[in-house]
């Protein structure tokens, strides 16, 4: 039998939780011996009721417990590079919720300081894992569809989320685009070059007044020379809507979304199949296991983890090419941002 | 925090190695404290592994424990009645596969020592829990296709079993089809009065050869004068085919199969998409936890079990009416078999 | 240029008028000389208005008249065998509407003057021509899905016909399932040896007490080994439903409704589609012209019709035995009815 | 009964062979009086197998004909602007092929010489007339997806053009892109305001070489605020892919690709169904007899064409920012091209 990889959780939100369980649920070779948040007392009836025996209100002390290997970063986005520089600075193996920050040289530093370390790094773009988009991608790397020409991703939220929360999120580019500039990543095996961002309003004027956008369409060129497109609203009132497509010289591949049953029920008013499942809790689900499985096995395995710091970066350097693109009405290259 | 439940579980096959698996990772309320096999030397290692310390090759130290409040019986058909009438006995809730028996005097036997003994009791019929199942059962009940006047049932394995199975397997129509007489009555909210059935060996002779047939259409005809047909095949060359449909007054409700992807590859060769998911154990995945939350809710509230006793014996005497219309080229009434 | 065939029409019901409208529509190298019908008056002006200039109440005078090649029998049933046998006796070719008859001698009598005669002789079973249909025809043909298992046909009308309509019907099996006989002969390329009816009054009692039924399952044994099924409704809330399924050794095809649109529409009410083209005039129309389209050809080429006399006769044989068996309560062998 | 409409057809290539044959066969109303090519020998056969007698190489004839009421533009691209001027100026409706010219001027020359003689124009926009387009087209006018914030378009020519037809075709944006820009115009309701194109030349080397691009993903913004995406490839290898997404407010509308048939075969090499109909003359074939029969009732009728010149001049205004876009590497707005 393989030993056991004892694991702190810094930050004890929805994602910290859910992390948690997943862990308790799932990796028999992994144990949680410690988790923190700031609000330590909140959360220890739920942390003793699926075993965690040690909650603590400061994460160092998980950092100074020789016995933990690797913490989980799932504390607010602002902590997230500190906490990722003080962890591999501890000799601990990271996983950490994306963005890793919304500044380009904060993410370097945090970067910096894990490639000193030697700790493995993995960040949380779970939706590489999902069933879906992985098929996708494993398709396209066989060749499948040829050479990529045209990769599109279709992401919209099911309903948009409250203005505090927008007010810091970091805008729309950053906090909700963020996963499909990693997903355009991930499927052409290619590298952004250029975006162009028309965007608007249309959703809530409210978003507006906060300074952020809820609308978007944003044009991608890649390295490799194939073009790409995100659309992107705050709420589409059908549902979670999750779709990709790769177009290639040998044809294509696309998904479509998940629902909870394949039932169509066909009446005077029409024939009626199920909307999509309701949120990124739901439709991805089982990516936020087979995520912390791959991170688990590098770490048993000493391998590489599946999704890098650089993984980590490039996403916020796209993000902010976009908002720049939209703010000054013109195509933006990624090393302006980069530079 | 609720109390825990101590159960064990009589026999350790796929069937029965599923279940503990299951209970261990989904379940914090319920602890198998142990299991028997008559094999108990060959699953020690497995079943300490996912802490089980007890194993026994004798189930009668299982019902022997007064701790033990429920145990899942999972050996081999022909101890379903005694290992049941023994339990009940004892006092053991029961969790028992299908089927009970193929000899109807047995069943009763068992169900009668269930009654006396005030135990609840539920089949393993996982069906009922499957996602989809579930919400045509569900629509069908909310009255959404008004009066049900046709019942469907597609049912096609993957691929034939071997010959030594087929020959103790108690022919297709307990066997395989037995699960689609359990769904029908599922679907329809009605009992199945009379069948008549076309069968034939069209996939393997050797099928034929053991006495049995690998291809056969069953016709139904409900209490409730609705209508019914299940097709069965032992071998879909692109695999587990199940599918449903009720059609009523007012509509139709389908369900279609499950597949790993959404992916739809386009190329030259056609537009592709994937096959059904490979068998029951992948098929039916969630369906085994669902059930096996049901039967404990219904121990823990005292509530009534959501697959009865009556439910683990109609769907026989349905088989059974099936083969003798099968051998005798007449349609069979269900009350026959009864009699 | 090739020559113009001449034809006659006899009866300009609906049917006879759609087959005039096409005939001047699609083939420029067929003239309809001349149209009889008992209300010759009333279809005057609709025919003038097509280019038809001989209108006649007596089809006699069609039959006189050595110019015209080929007629089209469209009368009502009762007229059929009648007019086919002056038809062949005058040495018409003939394209004759389903069925024949309800008798079966008297369809016997009819086809041995069309052989006597050495007439081309077809039978209106448009759906043949069906391009969802054919292609699963041509699929199994093709070997696609290996040696037939199962044939299944859903065949669900939008509404019943009016009571006094159904009371002169022969019955759903004549009137109604004939069209699904003959799609299961074409489909599987063998014939039906032995059928078992379930059958129920469920949509209106008013077409009970006119002494048929509106819904019936009726399980199939063909020559070859195959089994089949078929469903009927005489109303399908929904609309017009039309599917089939070939299964066999190797695979399946299925086959779709086919709708207005591909429209989806996804809303807070759930991802709606259309339902099915509204009934048989607009689901089949193009079948209607291709049938037409081969009838000619097979006069100008005097090669075989794609629908003969045999495939006229055979589908009667099965409704008369799927009624009988629904009567007697026990499968009937085709071969019994024509004894 | 009405009146005939007499008509004459300007350019007998394929476009104007396949409307003068609708034209036979559709519209009894209608009379193809004339016909006129500049290779008048090499059509007359087929004019006169479809009943035109009067074939002519010079299209003055046609307009000198005083009988002749309206005419079909359907010579080369470079004869559209001059013949529009010459009918208009004769008395003509006119129905003119897409598009009007590549010159603005030109185009605004033609048109206010149509307004002058105030004849009834139609540009030959038929996918407008689509059952799938024309369907999405409804349900947003209706209402159904709310306030539409972005439409999407994606279409994909089964193979590339030959060079040598590159070269004249005026470019991707004019003689593909063309129907796009129409039919975000016609889905949205409202005008283009800016463009912004990434294009490569991915398909075809030789396409570049020609001064052209061969893929291409165009976005937009519409005066009323939406967004727009069109994504373009010269040669998609799985067929002729049209297929448009209009998101709003209340939810979104999506239509697919139209097949031969709905067959789908499932084997042990998957589940596959039909690939797209072939190219634009399957694709839209009863689209092209719809824009005639909505051109021939506004004769009749005195009412407005359903697509007018101002259709016409649009999207090529549309093209010609779109080009601009690519060249100069920003957004362009399209009235920077109209000034």
């Amino acid at each position: 039998m393989t030993r056991k990889i004892k694991v702190g959780i810094i930050g004890a939100g929805r994602i910290g939780k859910l992390h948690a369980e997943n862990i308790v649920n799932n990796f028999k070779n992994v144990e949680i011996k410690a988790i923190a948040d700031v609000f330590a007392d909140k959360i220890k009836d739920w942390a003793n009721s699926i075993g965690i025996e040690n909650v603590y209100s400061n994460h160092r002390e998980i950092l100074n417990d020789p016995e933990i290997e690797a913490v989980l970063i799932c504390s607010s986005t602002n902590t997230h590079a500190q906490f990722t520089i003080e962890a591999a600075n501890a000799g601990k193996h990271i996983f950490c919720e994306k963005p890793i920050d919304f500044d380009v040289n904060k993410i370097k530093e945090a970067l910096s300081a894990v490639e000193k370390a030697g700790v493995k790094f993995q960040i949380g773009f779970n939706r590489r894992f999902d069933h879906n988009f992985k098929k996708v991608h494993d398709l396209v790397k066989e060749g499948k569809v040829g050479e990529p020409h045209i990769i599109k991703v279709t992401s919209r939220d099911p309903q948009a989320p409250p203005i505090e929360y927008v007010k810091v999120s970091g805008g729309i580019f950053l906090d909700m685009t963020i996963h499909d500039f990693d997903m355009v990543r991930y499927l052409s095996g290619s590298e952004v070059e250029e975006v162009f961002t028309h965007a608007a309003v249309l959703v809530d004027p409210a978003i507006g007044e906060a300074g952020d956008v809820d609308t978007a369409i944003i044009s991608l060129k890649f390295k490799n020379g194939a073009l790409g497109v995100i659309d992107n609203s705050r709420r589409a009132a059908y549902g979670y809507d999750q779709r990709v497509e790769v177009f290639g010289s040998k044809g294509s591949v696309t998904v479509s979304n998940d629902t909870d049953s394949s039932a169509v029920l066909s009446t005077e008013d029409g024939v009626i199949s199920e909307k999509p499942k309701y949120f990124f809790l739901e439709r991805y689900k089982d990516s936020f296991v087979a995520e912390l499985r791959d991170f688990f096995n590098a770490i048993e395995n000493d391998t590489e983890t599946p999704v890098t710091g650089m993984d980590g970066l490039k996403p916020v350097l796209i993000g902010l090419a976009a908002r720049k693109s939209y703010e000054e009405g013109r195509p933006v290259r990624v090393e302006e941002i980069e530079a």
